[in-house]
């Protein structure tokens, strides 16, 4: 009897076979008396082939130039699969209906392609649950403050699931993947990656940004801002499984400390392979030069990741920075033509060809020396390290893309991950 | 230096490469001078591929319990096809946007899937116009007072184009589409079928309800209501031909009583293969019979064509009308249950396997005698005619389904429509 937000990917919507079994499973949770709001993707490839007519009308760097009509088009693939899901709700026997994100509303600012969401109005549909319906609430997209319509960014659809339980204050989200939960690292790169039972929102959003690929960041920031707890589950597993072992199944993101939490001191592996690096050499080491420098990236709407600046010699001092390699060649551009002249640094170098490798841990909190035996064991593979940094739960290292797979391997192995938790 | 409605069909936004023929020759307007409004219809196939995948989740009689569903579905291809068009515009160094039917607002009533256009707020568009922009208007869409999506039916995207060339007084609104224009009736049933240069908007009105298959016929209504001066040609010409070539290629619908007009006294012959028909027999003879019968049949959102009632004999009557074959089934169930027993008629009969003939001209009007040359050009042939209907620049068999073809080609010889004009 509580309030449940479902979401799911596109493999999990990807026929009209699979989006019967969405349907006959949240039937199956509102036939057990739960008030259901259903948030899909779009349908697999949909939103790719969108795009990629897109990119055939407009191939040089369209992302900038077309934010808009691109948003309107990508949006349309959600929209679709939402209307289809609620047919096939309706087609259960149950009362369903579904929104557009501007129908909700959900409203965003206005950074088409990458926009973000600032408020959901919940009244329409509190009244349909309160009505008995199911509630079918199109992901990935929301509506600026002039009627535009926005998209979130890629795996959008996970934060306005998110977002959506935060609004309606939900009891729990689950969200239906085609993998059965969190893992200590990327299985398809460590066969004996393990399966997390349970993984706190700090370690989750330390994983999801390193890569780990399972959830959107943002949803992740959502879900600890707001405290919605956060179940990864498989939406391959049958739909009439036992509602039960289901609601325990997957990996639950909590925000509480739990006693009974695995107390490993490193949770696992995390990894981006679509990293690069800039780096701004002799810079003056003046107050205001990171802004100078990381405010002209970030007006261009270029997300960064890692940030470094060591100390100084001779007054000058090297400032680098991780981004999307997808941006690297404007960000490149950018610095060069705009920022180099004006802060009088003496060069702009990058790479990239680099990848991010991190160990995460809430148990690293209260142990020393776990930094320091990563390091190592990346030394005894002959790996050299480009550049670390380190935050109280994780170390990140960015080395050479081609080591990438040799570093998590060995480092999942030396930090145990691959054992039983005893 | 006018403001032009361009629309154009789904063949012609049937590819990437048609949708960069579609900006071309809308740019080569623009550059022209003109403030261009473009209305396309989605990419052709894509609105089967998405109520496809309705049937298959909901296969049972689904146009009328998922409406609502259906119409938020099937709008994403227009959405779609929109923010394409917008993008190979820009692409061609144009500024444009598109809008979908919420978006301008386009407001209608709640008859999903078939909804009727109420009004059209312009400001949007002008203002953009004004600035000097494309517009780009989703076709076949709207919302209702709800904020709920609605279509307007198969080739609603026509009613769409001349209702907004109307609400912006549009200097004309052409319909591009895979026909160079309106012909004296199907080439594929006649091959010596003949282009007409001009016909009279009555004419078209009737061509277009016979079924004649290039315009919907409630865009001819809207264009005659606000007299939207409305040109049928081909997309599929070169996109560079020359404009003023262009501007008068194709069939204009005038509402104007044009001097030069062709005059021949039949203009087309006008067919329609998908209808049924149904007969209430044995019908009291008093007041408010027929209001009896097509009241519930229209409260149904059944749309009927031609109606019948021959005088009485005996204080008893038959009630005859056509409808769309598709509706057939609904309405027979319909009378049987509902109206039969309370109309006190005898029975209630139909034939799903009919189809209706016409033979339309404003020359009509002033000639007599061509209605019985019609019925004798068909008894030559052997055909049996089983209802007859007429207006003053019309005349309407029903015959057996069968027959069709030849009906047309006997008929559109002996009117001469075969010859050039004089």
């Amino acid at each position: 009897m509580a309030l449940i937000v479902h979401k799911y990917g596109g493999t999990s919507m990807g026929s009209t076979e699979r989006i019967r079994n969405v349907a006959k499973r949240v039937a199956k949770w509102a036939r057990a008396g739960h008030q259901m709001v259903v948030v899909p993707s779009a349908m697999s490839g949909e939103t790719n082939r969108l795009l990629g007519l897109a990119k055939e009308l407009a191939p040089a760097k369209f992302t900038e130039a077309y934010g808009r009509e691109l948003d309107a088009l990508a949006a349309t693939g959600e929209q679709a699969s939402s209307a289809l899901l609620a047919i096939a709700l309706q087609a259960e026997g149950m009362q369903a209906v579904s929104y557009a994100g501007w129908q909700v509303t959900i409203k965003t600012n206005s950074a088409y392609t990458k926009a973000r969401i600032e408020s959901i109005d919940d009244e329409r549909v509190r009244a349909d649950l309160d009505a008995g319906k199911i509630v079918v609430v199109t992901g990935f997209q929301g509506m600026d403050e002039g009627g535009n319509v926005t998209t979130l960014g890629r795996g959008g659809s996970d934060t306005s699931a998110v977002a959506i339980a935060a609004a309606l204050k939900a009891h729990e989200c689950l969200i239906y993947t085609d993998v059965d939960g969190v893992y200590t690292t990327d299985p398809r790169v460590v066969p004996e990656a393990r399966r997390l039972q349970t993984v706190s929102f700090e370690e989750m959003l330390e994983m999801a940004s390193m890569g780990s690929k399972v959830l959107q960041i943002r949803s992740v920031e959502f879900a600890g801002k707001y405290k919605v707890p956060l179940r990864v589950l498989s939406s391959f597993t049958d739909w009439d499984m036992d509602i039960g072992v289901e609601a325990k199944s997957g990996t639950l993101i909590s925000f509480e400390e739990d006693e009974n939490m695995e107390q490993a001191i490193v949770s696992g592996i995390a990894f981006n392979r679509d990293e690069a690096k800039i780096s701004v050499l002799g810079v003056p080491d003046t107050p205001g030069i990171a802004y100078q420098i990381l405010g002209a990236v970030a007006d261009a709407n270029i997300e960064v990741d890692v940030i470094i600046q060591n100390i100084s010699k001779d007054g000058k001092t090297d400032f680098s920075f991780t981004l999307h390699r997808n941006d690297y060649a404007k960000a490149l551009d950018l610095l060069k033509a705009k920022v180099l002249p004006s802060l009088g640094a003496q060069e702009v170098i990058g790479d990239a060809k680099i990848c991010k490798v991190s160990i995460v841990g809430i148990g690293m909190r209260s142990h020393v020396g776990i930094a320091s035996k990563m390091f190592r064991v990346l030394s005894e593979e002959g790996i050299n390290i480009q550049m670390i940094s380190t935050s109280e739960i994780k170390t990140s290292v960015v080395i050479a893309e081609k080591y990438m797979e040799l570093a998590v391997r060995s480092l999942h192995k030396a930090f145990d991950l691959d054992q039983p938790i005893a």
